[in-house]
This record gives structure tokens, sequence and C-alpha cells, in this order.
């Protein structure tokens, strides 16, 4: 629960992270690079790159990038941090393996999808912070009994990868249910909200519904430091929160080899629609499809190149600087709260 | 937007009602009978009575129970009202044009699920309010040209029926993006936030997301004046919000015939497992399947009958009655709020 000063808003999450709003920047693959990781600290909330796949080249460098954009100043170092894809680490832990061994050490780094067991565990040996985003209460326990320091409940609005099963949660009830379940067996534990959020109504709202802070994704994409292209950004302004999808569809066509229990949300363009019911047909035959998808992406044509936001993509009409987004967001949530 | 008063929450919606708090019962078909409605008319809030598949005898039965009810308590009697679906008036309209007769004028009637320009118009002939139940951004012109005076924003989350196709949304993102979209075309128009709602939390979080109330389903089913049975309400206390999903197969072994853009959320149970992906085989030879369903109805076997639950049923941990709810969840409200 938020106690508010002034326009900051002071939780559990912001007194644990030294920051100065209860914000955090999605770790996005080949989105949070280190400029974009770099603002968010520098604004006041954690900032996570994305590990994403794990690919020791892009991490080593974002991660520096951001490090050296931040040297000098110790309160935003202390607000760095990295995220990775569990099922990925399992294949390769090489950026995971570098990253523990830097001398600017990451304050979190965040798990999502898969088993974070064996990571968390190798956090705590050196005292960083983890954080394992989840996408149900039947997740709950592994995170807990692993170790986390912070459980990101992420709803189904999430742009990029969420659950893709028959009882996929909305951030509405998510939140609360697992509040009330951190409540009773792990009260320490910090949570974060994740899914939708994209103003300060939505962080204000993430903080009533029992969250110590909130994770962005989509909203930050579309920030001038995002490493999102500017086509891309334009997109996601353009487009309304119904004209979103998940599916396996764009996965398929960037072949990553995801597993079956997650789905990839963007903006449901015309590539999306033209195979959706179908994903067994363009698996079994990928290649004139990934053919098309990746001329797309090469001509920046966004009826066949993935736009990834999720149904946050209706309340974003512009392209901010992120240390103007995130005093904006704060100051909206601020004033919505007692 | 709200400005509390004490521990009671006052926003446009309690104006427009004079209600004594933010909230709507849902106009649920078969659940919401007249002692339910009576109860949170009683209780400060907007009681709607489940006209849902508009059958004459039930309605007219239960309105005017709900009417006889709250008869020398003008207050509560003006915060009647009553529900319909509208694709099912267009087959059988006698419930609502019974119910536009009645001395005990309805304060609204809300229409949901198809298009609602035909009945908005005759209740606003009778200075009757309208409120349209809507799932998308998409739906909403067709609503305010209609001449809505409310705008009710369902969620994915809800129990019962809700929207089945491709771009569903979430509450949590459908609410603000409605609200931007009334304040630029409609801004005398009310909106209510539907989906997921069940304590205090959620709705203090409809509230600050940009909603003027709440509409209350599953929560509300599980109250003491609810028409469900006794063991529906201690399957739904004991159910997870995981345990749900939103399909056609309910309705199917329900014999109802509803428009492929909706599907009905409610406990992922063994009978619902059974059929899940094969939908198409149990509309092709539905009669063994709905003999098994009819017979776990009689026998109150939860396994095979349905429980008429969203998401929102992991956040319901007991059966109150109608006036210890409305009056717990308006105090949790208001001690998060302004
Ligand atoms: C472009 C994009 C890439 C993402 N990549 C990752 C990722 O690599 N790892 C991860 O844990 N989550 C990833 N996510 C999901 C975010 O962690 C977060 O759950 C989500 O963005 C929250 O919802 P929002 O997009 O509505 O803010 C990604 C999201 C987006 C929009
Ligand atoms: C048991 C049940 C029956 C419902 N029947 C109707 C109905 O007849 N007409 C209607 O407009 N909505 C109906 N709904 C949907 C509600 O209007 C509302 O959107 C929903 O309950 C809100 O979500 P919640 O269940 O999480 O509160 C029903 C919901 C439930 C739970």
């Amino acid at each position: 629960m938020a106690d508010s000063v002034g326009a900051s808003l002071h939780t559990r999450l912001t007194r644990r992270f030294d920051l100065t709003t209860p914000l955090a920047l999605a770790p996005m693959a080949m989105g949070s690079g280190g400029a974009l990781a770099a603002a968010w600290a520098k604004a006041g909330a954690l900032g996570l790159v994305g590990g994403g796949y794990g690919e020791l080249d892009w991490t080593a460098r974002e991660y520096t990038l951001a490090a050296d954009a931040l040297a000098g100043d110790a309160a935003a170092t202390h607000r760095l941090g990295c995220g990775f894809i569990s099922w990925r680490l399992e294949q390769d832990a090489s950026a995971f393996d570098w990253l523990l061994d830097q001398p600017a050490r990451p304050a979190a780094v965040m798990l999502s999808f898969g088993d974070p067991t064996p990571w968390v565990r190798r956090l705590r040996d050196r005292g960083i912070a983890a954080l394992c985003q989840i996408q149900s209460v039947a997740q709950l326990q592994q995170a807990v009994d692993a170790g986390a320091d912070g459980i990101v409940a992420q709803g189904g609005e999430a742009g990029g990868h969420g659950a893709r099963t028959d009882g996929a949660r909305g951030t509405f009830t998510l939140v609360p249910e697992l509040a009330d379940r951190l409540a009773a067996v792990a009260p320490e534990t910090l949570l974060l909200a994740a899914g939708g959020i994209a103003d300060g109504r939505g962080l204000a709202a993430a903080l009533v519904l029992g969250a110590d802070g909130a994770l962005i994704g989509s909203r930050a994409w579309v920030t001038t430091e995002s490493l999102a292209s500017t086509g891309a950004k334009a997109q996601a302004v353009a487009t309304g929160g119904d004209e979103t999808a998940r599916s396996g569809i764009f996965d398929i066509l960037r072949r990553k080899n995801w597993p079956a229990d997650y789905g990839f949300r963007a903006i449901r363009n015309a590539m999306h629609r033209q195979w959706e019911g179908r994903e067994a047909d363009l698996r079994a035959d990928p290649e004139p499809a990934i053919a098309l998808f990746e001329a797309g992406v090469k001509s920046a044509d966004f009826d066949r190149a993935n736009v990834t936001v999720g149904e946050a993509t209706g309340l974003i009409n512009d392209v901010p600087n992120s240390a103007a987004l995130v005093t904006r967001m704060t100051a909206e949530a601020a004033a919505l709260l007692p």
C-alpha cells in the first residue's frame, strides 16, 4: 500500500530499491537496451535491461552501456538490473553467468517463463534480489519456494509473451488474489503488477489492488530511448487497444521456439490475421511466410512486421522521453491516491 | 472520479441514481431475482433484476417481488431496475414490454450482447435511463449513438457471458480507454466497470481507472439473497481464480443458442474440461452430454453442473448478506481513496 509524499509515491518497493517512484522498467528483449534502462534508473525507477534470450554479446553490451551511463550517480547505479527468460537460460546461461561477475552489481534480476529455482538460488548466493514473473496463482508457490524477493503478477493484457493456457488471468483479479496469498504465505515478498499499466491511473489502480509497484512494458517501449524502431512506435501510437492478439504466430515467423504454454501479444496486423486459427499449417510450412515477414521487417511494413505492444497500446498517444513519462505517471497516480 | 465523504463514496453515478455507494448489482439471469435486487437497492446500490432471457413470467414475478419489498421506501424504490439481453429481445420482448408499463417504474434498464438501439430508444421515450454493456472500444459508438445514459465496460474476467473474440479485453485497460473516448465524444455519459470486481480494492481500482462506479456479478451471486443454489455458492467459495474458463460448452449443455461472438465463463469443472477444444463434436451430438449435465444439475454435482462465476471467484471467501457486503466493499474502497 502507498503512503504518498507530495508528488512521489513511496511503497515497500521504493524503500527496498531506493526508488523515487514505485515503477520498474520491464526487461524487454531487444527493447530495453542500456539507454532505456539507464534513463529509467535516472528517473528514479528500477531499470531492467532486457537480457531476454540470454545472448551474451547483446546483454553484455547493453548492460555495460547502462552501467557506464550511470557511473558517478550512485543512487541510479543501484537501480539497475536485468531480466532473463528461464527456459532459455537452460539452453544458454552465458549472459547470466557474465552478469553475476560484473563489478556494477545488478540491484535485481527478473526471471520469467519457466522454473526460476536454480537461477534464484545463484542470485541469493550473491545477495542479488530475484524477481519472478508469473501468470497465475498456481505458479506462486514455486517462486516463493525458490526464494523470490518479489513476484511480478503478469495479466494477459501484457505485451510480448504471457500465458496462453485456458486459465489465463487478467491483471485486475490476479494482483489482489496474489496479494492475499502472499500475505498468508510470504508477507515479506514484494508484489509488482504487470500488464496494461500505461499511465498514472494504471499505477494507482495497481497500488490499490494490493501491489507494491508496477512493471511497465508496452508504454516504455514507446519512448525515445527504447530500441524499437521509430515506425513501430508510431504504429503503436496509432493503434487502439482492441487491435492486439496473443498467439504463436510471430514466434514461428521469428523462429523462436517457445513452449506451448506461452503466446506472444502484439498488434493484430494483416500478417497475424492471415494465420489466425492456422498455426499448425504455418508451423508445417513456415518458410514462405517467414520470407514475407522478414521482408516486412526490413522495409518497416507493419502490416507484416510485428509491433510488440499489449492492450495498453490504446492508452499510448505519444512518444515521450522516459524522464517525462515517469514523472507524468507518478504525478498522475499521486493525485489519485491519499 | 470519486469525492469521498466519510465511509461513503460519491461519484456522478451515485448522484444520478441517488445511491449511497457507486455500486450496481449485475442483472444476472436466474441469479439476480427480486430478493437480491431489493437487498442491493436497500443497501444503497443500483439493484438490477436479471431479466436475462426475457421470459415474461420470471421477470414479472421477480421484478414485482422487488418492488413490493421496497414499497414504502421511496429512495430504495428509485434504485430498482432490470437488465435484458439484446439479441434475445429480438426474439421475445414481452418482459421488456411488460416492464415499461409498470407503475413501479425502473430507474434504469441495462442492455447487453447485441444491438441496443431500438430498446434504448423506447427507454428514452419513457425517461428511463439506459445502460449499455459493451466488451470493446469498437462497440462504444453504437451505444453512444443509440443514446445510452451509461456504458458498462465489461472485461473478459467477468463471470457469465462476455466477448469470445480474439480481441477480448481486460477490465484493466478497457476502463481507462473507454473513459478517454467518452471524455472526447460523450462526456455526460456515465461509465461503470464490470469484470473481476469483488472487494473494496476492486471498487477503488475501478474508480481510479476512470469509472464512475462498478457493476458486480460473481461476488453478488455468492450472497445469501442470490438465487444460486447453496452448493454452487460453496463451490465458488472453495475455488481459486485460475479455475474458470470461457467457452461455448455450457451454452450447448443448457440449450442456449448464443451468437458465436460470446462465450460463457464459469468454473472449469470436469464436465468443461472433458469438452475443451471439442465444441464442434459436442454441438454435433449433444444429447448424451446434456443428459449427464442435467443429472448433475439435479443432484447438485458441480463436477458436471455449471457454477457461474468469473476470475473474481478467487477473491470470494464467504457468503455474506448483501447489506454486509455492500457496506464492506464501500468502506474498504473509501479507506483506499482520498
Ligand atoms: C516488446 C516487449 C518485449 C518483452 N520482452 C520480455 C522479455 O524478454 N522478458 C520478460 O520477462 N518479459 C518481456 N515482456 C513482458 C514484460 O515483462 C511485461 O510483463 C509486460 O510488458 C507488461 O505488460 P504491458 O506491456 O502492458 O506493460 C516484453 C514485453 C514487451 C512489450
Ligand atoms: C451468474 C451470472 C449471470 C449473468 N447473467 C447476465 C445476464 O443475464 N445479462 C447480462 O447482461 N450480464 C450477465 N452477467 C454478466 C454481468 O452483467 C457482469 O458483466 C459480470 O458479472 C461482471 O463480472 P464479475 O462476474 O466478475 O463481477 C452474468 C454474470 C454472472 C456471474
